[in-house]
């Protein structure tokens, strides 16, 4: 167990571990004699750099890379917030241990070890309308949980969910986290109409109302209106933080997962790459508050890590650049005029 | 020999293959059966239906793929438009030829073979604000090297290049294919100062003074403003679409070679992908008129076909999803309420 308790969980987020500066800067060294143009390859380098801090090597590599999904049943779906019924998470579940979902192929083609947590599926969180979605220990176990997913030997992580319903819990945890209106944080998730916003919209301005007078920090956030896929994501980036583990996050979900993190500490999302943007409206608001600029921007809005899944390959193209190039010196190429 | 003539090419640019609709209609059908939310993969799915028009195959694939470079020396450079001596375009040819350069790394990364042509590097192309800068053998010669790169059972093809000077040729180029003003089309290329841009600009507005008066249909563009690097992208492209080869064009100057021939068809551009949007500011632009929107925005600008090897990666993902991903039915997982 990562985190013990509460406090253990709030100590390790106000402590967070710095990128190794030395390796960052023999790699942007290496950078200005590789044969092309300085800065041409725009983010491609920025990546190779991120990565140099954080594997602590100037030549950094992705030879073991995971994908880890959590799953988790959402009782605020009782108020018909999802245009899908409560069984397909379990259902998914299936079809990812089945390897039958995008995220089975996405990682195929990004080279990424897939592994699946199902968390409690059976025993749904609480109504978040009218208490809290989970009690303390169920928030620890879901903490832990994402944090046993993060493996040391890890080159880079990339996280992913599925919950029916949990793209309203994502929607209360951004309002929490960093205020505004609930409209502004609510979206047609999988595919819900314009009554089914204004249902989830209705849902969470409830949800916020009932939480008002609880602590605002990031573990009771989690715990009154996340959910424990959500509270796995959290834990996961806190432990690669802790691990040196660069991670890669996905859509709206995940994003907001480290919402709460954030409001905490904002350097919890110095290790993050925000894999991609997707098509839910309060994704890039999110984003532009988490200071992540996404890496694809694609119009993807399926959760499952796999907007993330697709972003490993431009991660891999970075180092493959990185690693492979000719200096202008082994190449007998003239630099600039 | 492809185009024996400039009516030939001309012919063949009037009369441009169309993709297959019952291979598009097949496909959508299929990615309406499979396990997750209609829409949901956003441009992934919208490639693998471009795929499948352009291939006639419902469920595409990429098992042989292209990046062909070409590389040509332009007399334009003079006028010192250029960071980077003329010298280099050889040095770099080598280092293309050697393993060194960054389309080598990226190559590799996405799984494309990698063929280089070096256009008589010798030979500069003539400085075209005083003369066109091809004889029409010249310019032939140039299109049906692109031509002759562009093997039939190709399932894709990226296009890149190389040439000191080309990013003046190219906005020459657009300007003449699509007017607005030379400072439009005019950027730092491979990194000249606001000096470097002065010249570039005054440069290209003689250019197009220089050749006003003469036909503006997309042989004599190439011909005249264009050089051979170009021309053979140009004829690579045309090629491929005989061919129904999809081609993913890479940043400003392959771009710009495509240009004049949209000019005359719009309809060129259907079976391209524009991998990405580069660094250089004409190329948003540029793209816009075109009708392309690109994949990437990474803030590259390398050419070489960097950033179109970079797309083909999400190119496979989306293929990965098409092909692989289980059906509800096959998985069992209940469809929308």
């Amino acid at each position: 167990m990562t985190f013990a308790s509460p406090a253990d969980f709030r100590a390790a987020l106000a402590d967070l571990r710095a990128p190794d500066e030395t390796a960052i800067a023999a790699a942007r060294a290496r950078q200005a004699e590789l044969t092309k143009p300085a800065g041409s390859l725009g983010r491609l380098e920025d990546i190779a750099l991120f990565l140099a801090g954080w594997q602590g090597n100037a030549r950094p590599r992705i030879e073991r890379a995971r994908t880890a999904i959590f799953a988790g049943n959402h009782g605020v779906t009782v108020h018909g917030v999802s245009a899908f019924p409560a069984s397909v998470t379990v259902q998914m579940v299936g079809n990812f241990q089945a390897g039958g979902a995008a995220i089975n192929a996405l990682s195929g083609a990004a080279g990424l070890e897939l592994q699946v947590a199902a968390l409690d599926l059976d025993t749904p969180t609480a109504d978040f309308t009218i208490a809290p979605a989970m009690t303390e220990a169920e928030c620890l176990a879901a903490l832990n949980a994402g944090s046993a997913a993060v493996a040391e030997d890890l080159d880079l992580l990339t996280v992913g969910e599925m919950g029916i319903g949990n793209s309203t819990a994502a929607a209360a945890l951004c309002l929490r986290a960093f205020g505004g209106s609930a409209r502004e944080w609510i979206g047609p998730g999988t595919g819900v109409d314009a009554e089914g916003i204004a249902r989830k919209t209705e849902v969470v301005e409830r949800a916020i109302a009932f939480h008002a007078d609880a602590p605002a920090d990031a573990f009771e956030t989690l715990r009154r209106v996340g959910g424990r896929e959500i509270a796995a994501i959290a834990g996961a980036v806190l432990r690669a933080r802790q691990l040196g583990v660069p991670v890669v996050l996905d859509g709206f979900i995940s994003s907001a997962a480290i919402a709460p993190l954030a409001r905490d500490n904002a350097g919890i999302t110095a290790h993050c790459i925000a894999g991609h943007v997707s098509a839910e409206p309060g994704h890039a608001r999110l984003l532009a508050r988490l200071g992540l600029d996404p890496l694809l921007a694609l119009g993807m809005r399926l959760g499952e890590g796999s907007g993330a899944a697709v972003a490993v390959n431009v991660i891999r193209s970075a180092l493959a650049t990185h690693n492979q190039m000719a200096t202008f010196a082994e190449a007998q190429v003239a630099a600039k005029l």
